[in-house]
């Protein structure tokens, strides 16, 4: 099987290299290679996404990401910034379906802003389209109008095939977890959102039954996650709701830092494998950042697309043990260097 | 001075109806009418909104609504539904700055998910963009492909000066405020989000210097709503986010029941004043709801549309006496009526 990091901009080098360290101290049958992406990679060739880079992802079992962006590439044309890059691999390696856990680690009840009560035990699942929406509708741009005055515009659109590829990804993960999945958008108001609405409860209808399904409004959604999080299973949406509210709920489980993503496509194809979190250009460098939501990607990669689910597992109850033990970084109130959570982490695999 | 009421659907007649009993008792010269909104107007003329309410809200100084929607109105005709009317009538009055405050109650900090500390004081002021974006923007629709696919599409625009009038607005409330202002959009995906950050900076520099300006993609600005609101002071944002993050925002301050909010046009045209909340099916005719959020939706109407800003003071004071005397409907974790929530506060008037 093979492997490619793709350690990115800012902290990601930092973090993708615990996660490297980690595969070397498990011994596993996987090739590992290393690519230049985003700000590295326009300082480097002029572009965020090199062909080369992409054939070899195309070609890799999975891809391993740290973070792409940072200040100093904003100048950059719209479609050269290193998160063009990002989303031109996304498009290229058409992972649709974007699985964002947001869960409380037990150790860090205590970190979230909310109740602890509240956050305890929370286990939310969220399945974002990632390869369609207002990210990549057509028409898009900034035009010049007869009057002098600018326009920016951008499509949100989708079709009932990219609609219900993602839900029934959904409805098959609830399967394995607590059966339910909530589907959100704005039918109110919009009628990409009336057909999403539309395609997800016939495909529920047609090959679901068994599953538990219900629809909020986006708005209603944000609301519903920060007064009673728990509430939750499965959180089917689109790429831009996606977005936010799963960038919302990993917050309030109090440790963005912790939190690790897998996009994936169709059965063979290869997975993509992030962080949540960016590329925290000023703490980039420093040491500071917590390697966890890195490790925990890997950990969904050695899952989902490299075969090795007892691995997965052996990294999960590591970190799990880390934490446990005490093991923090800055922005879970300690005081550890991104090696040493790694070291911490690394002892208990 | 005329203001026209729209009760609307749901719980809308029974908090509106709290608000008229404030009014009575007030004394204040002004003319008050009612009107046929949403549902209620679908039931009784087939439209959400007729010409002739919507001519006599152009004709008011102020209109006070009291929401709309429900579950018997969902199989209308897309711009038939009871929000339709909605985004007809703002679109109407082009009230196209939607001032939302998401203000803690004193006596109301225990009430919010979030940890005490995190939300006592909170005082944020969104202004949300409330005429354009995506809610309107052409083409708009669901179209049949030639392979017999559907597909769903909206369009997200906006113009220089329609982003700048509404920022305008931001940056005149920043001063009378805490003087900063968070502009928030998604312009690392959305060309429409990057004219948006441009218009915003070159007004600020032109005519705004004076007032601290930042920048946040709308993921970032979900997660420090959730992690640390009171970072905030005026955020300005288009209708799609600002309708999210202000919810969301509502939500931390842990009384949905208790937000108003203020859609101002131009200078001399009338405003349009509604709770945040929505029609509540589910408690609707109970006598449940929380009259707050309408009351201080009409001290809004006071201060901003109908010259009374020392009434607006008192009806404010009312209902902070009332909460500070431990008046609390059931959404506020006490049992009195909407009936009985509006007598606790008429006593303070
Ligand atoms: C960096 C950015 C393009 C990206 C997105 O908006 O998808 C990020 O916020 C994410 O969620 O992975
Ligand atoms: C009812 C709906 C159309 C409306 C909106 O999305 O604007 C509501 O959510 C609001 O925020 O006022």
């Amino acid at each position: 099987k093979k492997l490619l990091l793709l350690p990115g901009d800012g902290i990601g080098p930092e973090v993708t290299a615990v996660s490297r360290r980690l595969l070397a101290a498990l011994a596993l049958d996987i090739e590992v290679s290393e690519g230049l992406f985003g700000g590295a990679s326009i300082d480097a060739h002029g572009v965020p996404l090199a062909d080369a880079v992409k054939a070899q992802a195309l070609a890799s079992d999975a891809v391993l990401m740290g973070a792409v962006g940072g200040p100093q590439w904003a100048a950059q044309d719209y479609d050269k910034r290193p998160e063009a890059g990002l989303l031109q691999l996304r498009a290229a390696m058409d992972v649709f379906a974007n699985l964002r856990p947001a869960r409380c680690f037990a150790a860090l009840a205590d970190a979230s802003s909310l109740k602890p009560e509240l956050v305890a035990g929370l286990d939310i699942l969220f399945v974002r389209e990632l390869v369609g929406g207002v990210y990549f509708g057509q028409p898009r741009g900034i035009e010049t109008l007869p009057n002098g005055e600018r326009r920016g515009f951008n499509t949100q659109s989708y079709t009932s095939s990219e609609i219900r590829r993602v839900a029934r990804v959904a409805f098959e993960l609830a399967r394995g977890r607590g059966g339910r999945v909530c589907s959100v958008e704005k039918a109110n108001v919009m009628e990409s959102g009336l057909l999403w609405r539309e395609e997800v409860s016939a495909l529920h209808a047609a090959d679901y039954p068994d599953v538990a399904l219900s629809h909020m409004y986006a708005d209603n959604c944000a609301m519903q996650l920060a007064k009673w999080p728990a509430q939750f299973d499965v959180i089917l949406t689109d790429n831009l709701f996606g977005d936010i509210l799963s960038d919302l709920a990993g917050m309030l489980t109090g440790s963005l830092g912790m939190l690790p993503s897998a996009a994936l496509g169709a059965a063979d194809a290869p997975g993509l494998y992030e962080p949540i979190h960016g590329s925290a250009p000023d703490i980039a460098g420093l040491g500071l950042a917590n390697p966890c939501a890195s490790v925990l990607s890997l950990a969904m990669a050695l899952r989902h697309s490299l075969g090795e689910p007892g691995a997965a597992a052996r990294v999960e109850a590591a970190v799990e043990a880390a934490l446990d033990a005490g093991a923090r970084t800055r922005d879970l109130g300690g005081t550890l260097s991104t090696e040493a959570m790694g070291d911490a982490i690394l002892a208990g695999v």
